[in-house]
Protein backbone atom coordinates (compact mmCIF):
# COMPACT_ATOMS: atom_id res chain seq x y z
CA UNK A 1 0.00 0.00 0.00
CA UNK A 2 1.23 3.50 -0.59
CA UNK A 3 2.07 5.20 2.20
CA UNK A 4 1.36 8.74 0.95
CA UNK A 5 -2.32 7.76 -0.19
CA UNK A 6 -4.69 10.82 1.30
CA UNK A 7 -6.27 8.40 3.70
CA UNK A 8 -3.15 7.25 5.15
CA UNK A 9 -1.67 11.17 5.67
CA UNK A 10 -5.31 12.15 7.22
CA UNK A 11 -4.92 9.35 9.52
CA UNK A 12 -1.72 9.36 10.08
CA UNK A 13 -0.59 9.15 14.51
CA UNK A 14 2.78 9.73 15.66
CA UNK A 15 3.59 8.90 19.47
CA UNK A 16 4.42 11.80 21.70
CA UNK A 17 6.74 11.65 24.61
CA UNK A 18 4.50 11.57 26.80
CA UNK A 19 2.67 8.54 25.00
CA UNK A 20 0.01 9.99 23.45
CA UNK A 21 -1.21 9.68 19.60
CA UNK A 22 -0.91 13.12 17.97
CA UNK A 23 -1.89 13.92 14.20
CA UNK A 24 -3.19 16.82 12.09
CA UNK A 25 -6.95 17.25 10.32
CA UNK A 26 -6.61 16.85 6.24
CA UNK A 27 -7.48 19.73 4.67
CA UNK A 28 -7.85 16.57 1.48
CA UNK A 29 -10.93 15.44 3.42
CA UNK A 30 -12.21 18.60 4.15
CA UNK A 31 -16.34 18.72 4.42
CA UNK A 32 -18.37 21.98 4.88
CA UNK A 33 -17.21 23.19 8.74
CA UNK A 34 -14.50 20.37 9.60
CA UNK A 35 -13.49 17.13 8.48
CA UNK A 36 -15.21 14.47 6.81
CA UNK A 37 -16.83 12.02 9.58
CA UNK A 38 -15.54 8.67 8.14
CA UNK A 39 -11.96 10.23 8.74
CA UNK A 40 -12.66 10.95 11.71
CA UNK A 41 -13.75 7.50 12.50
CA UNK A 42 -10.54 6.18 10.48
CA UNK A 43 -8.36 8.29 12.50
CA UNK A 44 -9.80 6.48 15.97
CA UNK A 45 -10.12 3.08 14.49
CA UNK A 46 -6.41 3.35 13.72
CA UNK A 47 -5.47 5.11 16.86
CA UNK A 48 -6.12 1.57 18.41
CA UNK A 49 -4.96 -0.23 15.30
CA UNK A 50 -1.59 1.07 16.02
CA UNK A 51 -1.50 -0.31 19.55
CA UNK A 52 1.50 -2.89 20.04
CA UNK A 53 -0.67 -4.98 22.58
CA UNK A 54 -3.45 -5.66 20.06
CA UNK A 55 -4.08 -8.89 19.31
CA UNK A 56 -6.59 -9.35 17.14
CA UNK A 57 -8.15 -7.48 14.71
CA UNK A 58 -11.67 -4.78 14.73
CA UNK A 59 -15.37 -6.38 14.61
CA UNK A 60 -16.65 -3.67 15.89
CA UNK A 61 -16.61 0.81 15.75
CA UNK A 62 -18.87 2.84 17.45
CA UNK A 63 -17.82 6.92 16.83
CA UNK A 64 -19.52 9.39 18.60
CA UNK A 65 -19.22 13.00 16.93
CA UNK A 66 -19.31 15.21 20.11
CA UNK A 67 -18.54 18.71 18.35
CA UNK A 68 -16.56 20.53 16.03
CA UNK A 69 -13.27 19.66 14.78
CA UNK A 70 -11.04 22.45 14.60
CA UNK A 71 -8.70 22.44 11.70
CA UNK A 72 -5.28 21.75 13.10
CA UNK A 73 -3.36 19.69 15.62
CA UNK A 74 -5.49 16.80 17.65
CA UNK A 75 -4.35 14.12 20.18
CA UNK A 76 -6.12 10.76 20.10
CA UNK A 77 -6.02 9.49 23.85
CA UNK A 78 -6.85 5.56 23.12
CA UNK A 79 -7.04 2.58 26.48
CA UNK A 80 -7.60 -0.94 26.35
CA UNK A 81 -10.97 -1.15 28.70
CA UNK A 82 -10.48 -4.85 29.27
CA UNK A 83 -9.27 -7.87 27.33
CA UNK A 84 -10.72 -11.46 27.46
CA UNK A 85 -10.22 -14.76 25.50
CA UNK A 86 -11.84 -13.83 22.56
CA UNK A 87 -11.81 -9.68 22.49
CA UNK A 88 -10.40 -6.49 23.58
CA UNK A 89 -12.08 -3.55 24.08
CA UNK A 90 -10.86 -0.66 23.52
CA UNK A 91 -11.84 3.46 23.70
CA UNK A 92 -9.84 6.23 22.22
CA UNK A 93 -10.87 10.05 21.88
CA UNK A 94 -9.93 12.69 19.57
CA UNK A 95 -9.27 15.94 21.90
CA UNK A 96 -8.55 19.60 21.14
CA UNK A 97 -8.45 22.75 23.03
CA UNK A 98 -11.86 22.95 23.20
CA UNK A 99 -12.21 19.50 24.65
CA UNK A 100 -13.48 15.77 23.49
CA UNK A 101 -14.69 16.15 20.14
CA UNK A 102 -15.67 12.36 19.27
CA UNK A 103 -15.32 9.50 20.95
CA UNK A 104 -14.89 6.09 20.24
CA UNK A 105 -15.60 2.02 21.44
CA UNK A 106 -13.86 0.02 19.60
CA UNK A 107 -13.77 -4.29 20.06
CA UNK A 108 -11.30 -6.56 18.53
CA UNK A 109 -12.29 -9.88 18.14
CA UNK A 110 -10.02 -13.67 17.13
CA UNK A 111 -12.04 -14.49 14.36
CA UNK A 112 -12.39 -18.58 14.13
CA UNK A 113 -13.06 -21.10 11.41
CA UNK A 114 -16.96 -22.15 12.17
CA UNK A 115 -20.24 -22.41 10.75
CA UNK A 116 -21.24 -19.00 8.41
CA UNK A 117 -24.33 -17.97 7.16
CA UNK A 118 -25.23 -14.90 4.64
CA UNK A 119 -29.20 -14.30 4.54
CA UNK A 120 -28.63 -11.17 3.35
CA UNK A 121 -27.89 -10.59 -0.22
CA UNK A 122 -26.30 -7.94 -2.31
CA UNK A 123 -28.87 -5.85 -4.98
CA UNK A 124 -28.16 -6.61 -8.58
CA UNK A 125 -26.88 -3.52 -10.40
CA UNK A 126 -24.99 -2.63 -13.62
CA UNK A 127 -21.51 -3.16 -13.29
CA UNK A 128 -19.24 0.37 -12.14
CA UNK A 129 -18.13 0.71 -15.81
CA UNK A 130 -21.72 1.16 -17.08
CA UNK A 131 -22.62 3.88 -14.67
CA UNK A 132 -21.73 7.30 -14.57
CA UNK A 133 -19.81 8.61 -11.73
CA UNK A 134 -20.93 11.73 -9.74
CA UNK A 135 -19.27 15.03 -10.80
CA UNK A 136 -18.53 16.86 -7.29
CA UNK A 137 -19.25 20.40 -7.24
CA UNK A 138 -19.13 22.59 -4.45
CA UNK A 139 -15.61 23.50 -1.57
CA UNK A 140 -16.21 19.76 0.09
CA UNK A 141 -12.71 17.98 -0.48
CA UNK A 142 -14.01 14.78 0.76
CA UNK A 143 -16.29 14.29 -2.15
CA UNK A 144 -13.13 14.12 -4.51
CA UNK A 145 -11.72 11.93 -2.30
CA UNK A 146 -14.27 9.13 -3.90
CA UNK A 147 -16.18 8.45 -6.91
CA UNK A 148 -19.68 7.44 -6.31
CA UNK A 149 -21.30 5.85 -9.14
CA UNK A 150 -25.37 5.59 -8.00
CA UNK A 151 -27.25 2.36 -9.93
CA UNK A 152 -30.31 3.33 -7.71
CA UNK A 153 -31.67 6.40 -5.75
CA UNK A 154 -29.32 9.08 -7.09
CA UNK A 155 -28.67 12.38 -5.26
CA UNK A 156 -31.00 15.23 -7.10
CA UNK A 157 -30.14 18.40 -5.33
CA UNK A 158 -32.34 21.46 -6.00
CA UNK A 159 -34.02 24.28 -4.78
CA UNK A 160 -36.15 24.11 -1.38
CA UNK A 161 -38.75 26.76 -1.88
CA UNK A 162 -39.93 24.52 -5.48
CA UNK A 163 -39.41 20.83 -3.48
CA UNK A 164 -40.64 21.23 0.27
CA UNK A 165 -43.98 20.50 -0.66
CA UNK A 166 -43.30 17.60 -2.53
CA UNK A 167 -43.56 13.98 -1.27
CA UNK A 168 -40.95 12.64 0.02
CA UNK A 169 -38.74 10.55 -1.91
CA UNK A 170 -37.57 7.17 -1.55
CA UNK A 171 -34.57 6.92 1.64
CA UNK A 172 -32.68 3.78 0.04
CA UNK A 173 -29.82 4.04 -2.30
CA UNK A 174 -27.36 1.67 -4.22
CA UNK A 175 -24.11 2.93 -5.12
CA UNK A 176 -20.36 1.93 -6.08
CA UNK A 177 -17.56 3.49 -4.42
CA UNK A 178 -14.02 3.97 -5.15
CA UNK A 179 -10.97 5.42 -3.32
CA UNK A 180 -9.67 8.48 -5.59
CA UNK A 181 -7.06 7.62 -6.13
CA UNK A 182 -7.06 3.94 -5.49
CA UNK A 183 -6.23 2.57 -2.62
CA UNK A 184 -6.38 -1.56 -1.23
CA UNK A 185 -9.40 -1.97 0.77
CA UNK A 186 -8.60 -2.55 4.94
CA UNK A 187 -10.37 -1.36 8.19
CA UNK A 188 -9.30 2.12 7.81
CA UNK A 189 -10.88 2.80 4.84
CA UNK A 190 -13.85 0.39 5.28
CA UNK A 191 -14.36 2.60 8.24
CA UNK A 192 -14.50 5.53 6.53
CA UNK A 193 -16.60 4.21 3.83
CA UNK A 194 -19.25 3.37 6.20
CA UNK A 195 -19.60 6.98 6.48
CA UNK A 196 -19.22 8.13 2.95
CA UNK A 197 -23.18 7.35 1.75
CA UNK A 198 -25.13 11.15 1.42
CA UNK A 199 -27.44 11.63 4.54
CA UNK A 200 -30.46 10.27 3.81
CA UNK A 201 -32.45 13.12 4.38
CA UNK A 202 -30.82 14.83 1.22
CA UNK A 203 -32.05 11.75 -0.68
CA UNK A 204 -35.75 12.20 0.86
CA UNK A 205 -35.91 16.27 0.40
CA UNK A 206 -33.79 16.79 -2.44
CA UNK A 207 -32.35 19.96 -1.15
CA UNK A 208 -29.80 21.16 1.26
CA UNK A 209 -30.88 21.11 5.21
CA UNK A 210 -28.48 21.51 8.28
CA UNK A 211 -27.39 18.26 9.36
CA UNK A 212 -24.92 16.41 11.81
CA UNK A 213 -24.27 12.82 12.64
CA UNK A 214 -24.23 12.42 16.22
CA UNK A 215 -22.87 8.12 16.24
CA UNK A 216 -22.03 5.92 14.39
CA UNK A 217 -21.70 2.36 14.25
CA UNK A 218 -19.76 -0.12 12.15
CA UNK A 219 -19.52 -4.14 12.40
CA UNK A 220 -16.32 -5.17 10.57
CA UNK A 221 -17.80 -9.01 8.84
CA UNK A 222 -14.59 -9.52 6.57
CA UNK A 223 -11.56 -10.82 7.73
CA UNK A 224 -7.83 -9.21 6.52
CA UNK A 225 -7.90 -12.21 3.69
CA UNK A 226 -10.85 -10.83 2.17
CA UNK A 227 -10.30 -7.44 2.26
CA UNK A 228 -6.68 -8.32 0.83
CA UNK A 229 -8.35 -10.30 -1.84
CA UNK A 230 -11.10 -7.25 -2.78
CA UNK A 231 -7.90 -5.31 -3.38
CA UNK A 232 -8.75 -2.02 -4.98
CA UNK A 233 -12.10 -2.88 -6.55
CA UNK A 234 -15.35 -0.83 -6.24
CA UNK A 235 -17.19 -1.27 -3.20
CA UNK A 236 -20.76 -1.62 -3.28
CA UNK A 237 -22.86 0.22 -0.57
CA UNK A 238 -26.52 0.06 -0.09
CA UNK A 239 -28.15 2.45 2.87
CA UNK A 240 -31.72 3.25 3.50
CA UNK A 241 -33.58 5.02 6.52
CA UNK A 242 -36.25 3.70 9.01
CA UNK A 243 -37.62 7.08 10.66
CA UNK A 244 -36.69 10.72 10.96
CA UNK A 245 -38.40 12.10 14.00
CA UNK A 246 -38.53 15.38 16.09
CA UNK A 247 -34.56 16.17 14.57
CA UNK A 248 -33.00 13.21 14.54
CA UNK A 249 -33.41 10.66 11.93
CA UNK A 250 -31.29 7.19 11.60
CA UNK A 251 -29.33 5.52 8.28
CA UNK A 252 -28.71 1.86 8.14
CA UNK A 253 -25.93 0.68 5.28
CA UNK A 254 -24.47 -2.48 4.02
CA UNK A 255 -20.77 -2.29 1.86
CA UNK A 256 -20.61 -5.28 -0.52
CA UNK A 257 -17.35 -7.28 -2.68
CA UNK A 258 -19.56 -9.22 -5.05
CA UNK A 259 -21.43 -11.89 -2.67
CA UNK A 260 -19.78 -11.04 0.58
CA UNK A 261 -21.08 -9.01 3.10
CA UNK A 262 -17.91 -6.72 4.50
CA UNK A 263 -19.68 -4.82 6.90
CA UNK A 264 -22.58 -3.15 8.19
CA UNK A 265 -23.31 0.21 9.52
CA UNK A 266 -26.32 2.17 11.57
CA UNK A 267 -25.85 5.73 11.89
CA UNK A 268 -28.23 8.73 14.00
CA UNK A 269 -28.19 11.82 12.22
CA UNK A 270 -29.45 15.01 13.88
CA UNK A 271 -31.35 17.20 11.15
CA UNK A 272 -32.99 21.07 11.19
CA UNK A 273 -36.11 20.68 8.73
CA UNK B 1 -44.61 4.05 38.01
CA UNK B 2 -44.42 1.40 40.98
CA UNK B 3 -41.39 1.99 42.94
CA UNK B 4 -41.07 -1.75 43.44
CA UNK B 5 -41.57 -3.06 40.16
CA UNK B 6 -38.13 -5.58 39.61
CA UNK B 7 -36.68 -3.60 36.91
CA UNK B 8 -36.73 -0.19 39.14
CA UNK B 9 -35.09 -2.29 41.77
CA UNK B 10 -32.43 -4.05 39.30
CA UNK B 11 -31.31 -0.67 37.93
CA UNK B 12 -31.19 1.28 40.98
CA UNK B 13 -28.62 3.39 41.57
CA UNK B 14 -27.31 4.99 45.40
CA UNK B 15 -24.83 7.90 45.49
CA UNK B 16 -21.66 6.91 47.81
CA UNK B 17 -20.61 9.66 49.76
CA UNK B 18 -17.14 9.95 47.08
CA UNK B 19 -19.88 10.56 44.23
CA UNK B 20 -20.04 7.22 42.73
CA UNK B 21 -23.01 5.54 41.60
CA UNK B 22 -23.48 2.11 43.12
CA UNK B 23 -26.00 -0.68 42.20
CA UNK B 24 -26.23 -4.62 43.15
CA UNK B 25 -27.21 -7.36 40.59
CA UNK B 26 -30.81 -8.70 40.43
CA UNK B 27 -31.35 -12.45 40.91
CA UNK B 28 -34.45 -11.30 39.00
CA UNK B 29 -33.02 -10.77 36.04
CA UNK B 30 -30.41 -13.21 35.98
CA UNK B 31 -29.48 -14.68 32.77
CA UNK B 32 -27.33 -18.44 32.47
CA UNK B 33 -23.68 -16.84 33.86
CA UNK B 34 -24.48 -13.32 34.38
CA UNK B 35 -27.23 -10.74 34.18
CA UNK B 36 -29.62 -10.44 31.69
CA UNK B 37 -27.60 -7.88 28.96
CA UNK B 38 -30.66 -5.28 28.66
CA UNK B 39 -31.00 -4.78 32.04
CA UNK B 40 -26.88 -4.09 32.03
CA UNK B 41 -27.87 -1.67 29.58
CA UNK B 42 -30.54 -0.18 31.36
CA UNK B 43 -28.62 0.51 34.48
CA UNK B 44 -26.18 2.52 32.34
CA UNK B 45 -28.54 4.17 31.00
CA UNK B 46 -30.61 4.75 34.24
CA UNK B 47 -26.34 5.79 35.86
CA UNK B 48 -26.99 8.86 32.73
CA UNK B 49 -30.60 9.67 33.68
CA UNK B 50 -29.58 10.11 37.47
CA UNK B 51 -27.29 12.74 36.88
CA UNK B 52 -28.80 16.53 37.60
CA UNK B 53 -26.87 18.04 34.91
CA UNK B 54 -28.40 16.35 32.41
CA UNK B 55 -30.80 18.74 30.50
CA UNK B 56 -32.73 16.02 27.53
CA UNK B 57 -33.68 12.75 26.81
CA UNK B 58 -31.94 9.85 25.58
CA UNK B 59 -31.56 9.29 21.57
CA UNK B 60 -28.60 6.73 20.91
CA UNK B 61 -27.24 4.27 23.73
CA UNK B 62 -24.36 2.10 22.32
CA UNK B 63 -23.02 -0.91 25.30
CA UNK B 64 -20.21 -2.87 25.00
CA UNK B 65 -20.02 -5.99 27.13
CA UNK B 66 -16.39 -6.21 28.42
CA UNK B 67 -16.20 -9.55 30.68
CA UNK B 68 -18.65 -11.01 32.71
CA UNK B 69 -20.33 -9.52 35.71
CA UNK B 70 -19.92 -10.64 39.25
CA UNK B 71 -23.58 -11.33 41.27
CA UNK B 72 -23.03 -8.77 44.03
CA UNK B 73 -22.03 -5.04 44.07
CA UNK B 74 -20.81 -2.76 40.74
CA UNK B 75 -20.16 0.90 40.65
CA UNK B 76 -21.18 3.19 38.17
CA UNK B 77 -19.07 5.81 37.01
CA UNK B 78 -20.18 8.07 34.73
CA UNK B 79 -18.72 10.76 32.80
CA UNK B 80 -20.34 14.09 30.77
CA UNK B 81 -17.72 14.25 27.51
CA UNK B 82 -18.96 17.27 26.11
CA UNK B 83 -22.28 19.03 25.77
CA UNK B 84 -23.52 21.09 22.93
CA UNK B 85 -26.57 22.99 21.64
CA UNK B 86 -28.39 19.93 20.54
CA UNK B 87 -26.58 16.87 22.30
CA UNK B 88 -25.33 15.89 25.40
CA UNK B 89 -22.09 13.24 25.15
CA UNK B 90 -22.42 11.12 28.45
CA UNK B 91 -19.86 7.91 28.87
CA UNK B 92 -20.59 5.46 31.69
CA UNK B 93 -18.49 2.07 33.23
CA UNK B 94 -20.04 -0.60 35.43
CA UNK B 95 -17.01 -1.30 37.31
CA UNK B 96 -16.32 -4.80 39.49
CA UNK B 97 -13.12 -5.92 41.12
CA UNK B 98 -12.29 -7.45 38.38
CA UNK B 99 -12.40 -4.39 36.10
CA UNK B 100 -15.02 -2.33 33.77
CA UNK B 101 -17.30 -5.00 33.02
CA UNK B 102 -19.32 -2.97 30.87
CA UNK B 103 -19.13 1.09 29.06
CA UNK B 104 -21.54 2.78 27.30
CA UNK B 105 -21.93 5.83 25.38
CA UNK B 106 -25.00 7.77 25.67
CA UNK B 107 -26.52 10.75 23.61
CA UNK B 108 -29.42 12.76 24.91
CA UNK B 109 -30.65 15.47 22.57
CA UNK B 110 -33.17 18.09 22.27
CA UNK B 111 -36.28 16.82 20.43
CA UNK B 112 -37.96 19.53 18.44
CA UNK B 113 -41.00 20.06 16.17
CA UNK B 114 -39.76 19.59 12.50
CA UNK B 115 -40.60 17.64 9.79
CA UNK B 116 -41.06 13.94 10.28
CA UNK B 117 -41.21 10.84 8.20
CA UNK B 118 -41.40 6.98 8.78
CA UNK B 119 -40.73 5.43 5.99
CA UNK B 120 -40.65 1.89 7.89
CA UNK B 121 -44.06 0.32 8.72
CA UNK B 122 -44.51 -2.18 11.28
CA UNK B 123 -45.84 -6.22 10.12
CA UNK B 124 -49.61 -7.07 10.51
CA UNK B 125 -49.59 -9.50 12.67
CA UNK B 126 -52.76 -10.67 15.20
CA UNK B 127 -52.85 -9.42 18.48
CA UNK B 128 -51.20 -10.51 21.61
CA UNK B 129 -54.64 -11.57 22.83
CA UNK B 130 -54.62 -14.46 19.77
CA UNK B 131 -51.33 -15.62 20.47
CA UNK B 132 -49.97 -18.13 22.88
CA UNK B 133 -47.26 -16.53 25.38
CA UNK B 134 -44.26 -18.67 25.30
CA UNK B 135 -44.09 -20.88 28.78
CA UNK B 136 -40.67 -19.98 30.29
CA UNK B 137 -38.38 -23.20 31.04
CA UNK B 138 -34.87 -23.49 32.93
CA UNK B 139 -33.22 -21.47 34.85
CA UNK B 140 -33.29 -18.31 33.24
CA UNK B 141 -35.13 -16.24 35.52
CA UNK B 142 -34.96 -13.07 32.73
CA UNK B 143 -37.05 -15.01 30.60
CA UNK B 144 -40.02 -14.79 33.43
CA UNK B 145 -39.54 -11.20 33.59
CA UNK B 146 -41.19 -10.79 29.88
CA UNK B 147 -44.01 -12.33 27.92
CA UNK B 148 -43.28 -13.31 25.11
CA UNK B 149 -45.46 -13.79 22.28
CA UNK B 150 -44.50 -14.83 18.57
CA UNK B 151 -46.43 -14.02 15.81
CA UNK B 152 -43.78 -15.06 13.19
CA UNK B 153 -40.36 -16.99 13.71
CA UNK B 154 -41.23 -18.27 16.85
CA UNK B 155 -38.14 -20.51 19.10
CA UNK B 156 -37.83 -24.23 18.87
CA UNK B 157 -35.07 -25.85 20.44
CA UNK B 158 -34.18 -29.20 19.83
CA UNK B 159 -31.50 -31.98 19.80
CA UNK B 160 -28.05 -30.31 18.22
CA UNK B 161 -27.17 -33.85 16.39
CA UNK B 162 -30.79 -34.27 14.65
CA UNK B 163 -30.35 -30.53 13.44
CA UNK B 164 -26.93 -29.49 12.67
CA UNK B 165 -27.17 -30.32 8.93
CA UNK B 166 -30.76 -29.37 8.54
CA UNK B 167 -30.93 -26.02 6.50
CA UNK B 168 -31.40 -22.79 8.01
CA UNK B 169 -34.02 -21.32 9.13
CA UNK B 170 -34.97 -17.59 8.68
CA UNK B 171 -33.80 -15.13 10.93
CA UNK B 172 -36.49 -13.04 11.32
CA UNK B 173 -39.30 -12.89 14.14
CA UNK B 174 -41.76 -10.96 15.32
CA UNK B 175 -43.02 -11.22 18.94
CA UNK B 176 -44.88 -9.09 21.36
CA UNK B 177 -43.31 -8.37 24.30
CA UNK B 178 -44.95 -7.55 27.82
CA UNK B 179 -42.79 -6.80 31.05
CA UNK B 180 -43.99 -9.31 33.59
CA UNK B 181 -45.52 -7.84 36.32
CA UNK B 182 -46.69 -4.91 33.80
CA UNK B 183 -44.97 -1.65 33.73
CA UNK B 184 -44.95 1.52 31.95
CA UNK B 185 -42.82 1.89 29.28
CA UNK B 186 -39.80 4.48 29.67
CA UNK B 187 -36.05 4.62 27.99
CA UNK B 188 -34.84 2.47 31.01
CA UNK B 189 -37.48 -0.42 29.98
CA UNK B 190 -37.27 0.15 26.32
CA UNK B 191 -33.21 -0.37 26.61
CA UNK B 192 -34.13 -3.39 28.48
CA UNK B 193 -36.38 -4.20 25.37
CA UNK B 194 -33.86 -3.61 22.87
CA UNK B 195 -31.63 -6.53 24.72
CA UNK B 196 -35.03 -8.99 24.99
CA UNK B 197 -34.81 -10.94 21.56
CA UNK B 198 -33.60 -13.81 21.54
CA UNK B 199 -30.32 -14.48 20.04
CA UNK B 200 -30.78 -15.13 16.55
CA UNK B 201 -28.31 -18.29 15.85
CA UNK B 202 -31.05 -19.73 18.37
CA UNK B 203 -33.75 -19.22 15.62
CA UNK B 204 -31.50 -19.73 12.67
CA UNK B 205 -29.81 -23.56 13.93
CA UNK B 206 -32.84 -24.00 16.82
CA UNK B 207 -30.42 -26.02 18.82
CA UNK B 208 -28.30 -24.23 21.89
CA UNK B 209 -24.50 -23.15 21.18
CA UNK B 210 -22.12 -20.80 23.06
CA UNK B 211 -23.46 -17.01 22.39
CA UNK B 212 -22.21 -13.62 24.02
CA UNK B 213 -23.54 -10.47 23.14
CA UNK B 214 -20.21 -7.87 22.64
CA UNK B 215 -22.05 -4.70 22.08
CA UNK B 216 -25.65 -3.27 21.27
CA UNK B 217 -26.89 0.15 19.74
CA UNK B 218 -30.25 1.36 20.02
CA UNK B 219 -31.44 4.75 18.98
CA UNK B 220 -34.57 5.80 20.60
CA UNK B 221 -37.39 7.53 18.01
CA UNK B 222 -39.73 8.28 20.60
CA UNK B 223 -40.27 11.61 22.97
CA UNK B 224 -41.47 10.85 26.53
CA UNK B 225 -45.20 11.95 25.48
CA UNK B 226 -45.22 8.65 23.21
CA UNK B 227 -44.02 6.23 25.68
CA UNK B 228 -46.50 7.92 28.26
CA UNK B 229 -48.95 6.97 26.30
CA UNK B 230 -48.13 3.80 25.46
CA UNK B 231 -48.10 3.04 28.88
CA UNK B 232 -48.22 -0.98 30.01
CA UNK B 233 -49.41 -2.27 26.61
CA UNK B 234 -47.00 -5.05 24.86
CA UNK B 235 -44.75 -3.30 22.66
CA UNK B 236 -44.39 -5.27 19.13
CA UNK B 237 -40.18 -6.37 18.41
CA UNK B 238 -39.07 -7.70 14.70
CA UNK B 239 -35.75 -9.00 14.82
CA UNK B 240 -33.68 -10.10 12.17
CA UNK B 241 -29.88 -10.95 10.82
CA UNK B 242 -27.72 -10.02 8.14
CA UNK B 243 -24.48 -12.21 8.20
CA UNK B 244 -23.17 -15.01 10.29
CA UNK B 245 -19.10 -14.87 9.92
CA UNK B 246 -15.71 -16.05 11.39
CA UNK B 247 -17.82 -16.29 15.26
CA UNK B 248 -19.43 -13.09 14.72
CA UNK B 249 -23.06 -12.62 14.07
CA UNK B 250 -25.12 -9.20 13.29
CA UNK B 251 -28.57 -8.70 14.79
CA UNK B 252 -31.25 -5.92 14.36
CA UNK B 253 -34.66 -5.32 15.51
CA UNK B 254 -37.36 -2.59 16.46
CA UNK B 255 -39.68 -1.71 18.81
CA UNK B 256 -43.15 -0.50 17.84
CA UNK B 257 -46.02 0.87 19.57
CA UNK B 258 -49.16 0.54 17.24
CA UNK B 259 -47.57 2.36 13.98
CA UNK B 260 -45.10 4.05 14.99
CA UNK B 261 -41.39 3.34 15.60
CA UNK B 262 -40.16 3.51 19.30
CA UNK B 263 -36.35 2.77 18.90
CA UNK B 264 -34.19 0.54 16.71
CA UNK B 265 -30.91 -1.61 17.42
CA UNK B 266 -27.97 -3.46 16.19
CA UNK B 267 -26.03 -5.57 18.11
CA UNK B 268 -22.92 -7.71 17.50
CA UNK B 269 -22.97 -11.85 19.02
CA UNK B 270 -19.95 -13.58 19.32
CA UNK B 271 -20.55 -17.52 18.74
CA UNK B 272 -19.18 -20.53 18.69
CA UNK B 273 -21.20 -23.31 16.41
Amino acid sequence: MSLHHPLDDATQLNLRADGILTGTTSDAYWNMAGPFGGVTAAILLRGVLDQPERGSDPVSLTVNYCGPIDRGPFDVRVRRVRAGKSTEHWAAELVQERGTAAIALVICGRRRQVWNHQPATPPRTLPPAKLAALEPVGPMQWLRRYRFRFAEGGLRIGDRASLEKAAPAAARSVVWFEDVPARPLDYVSLAALSDAFFLRILHVRSYLVPVATVTLTTYFHADPATLRAHGEAPVLGVADAQVFSSGFFDQTAQLWSGERLLATSTQLVWYRE
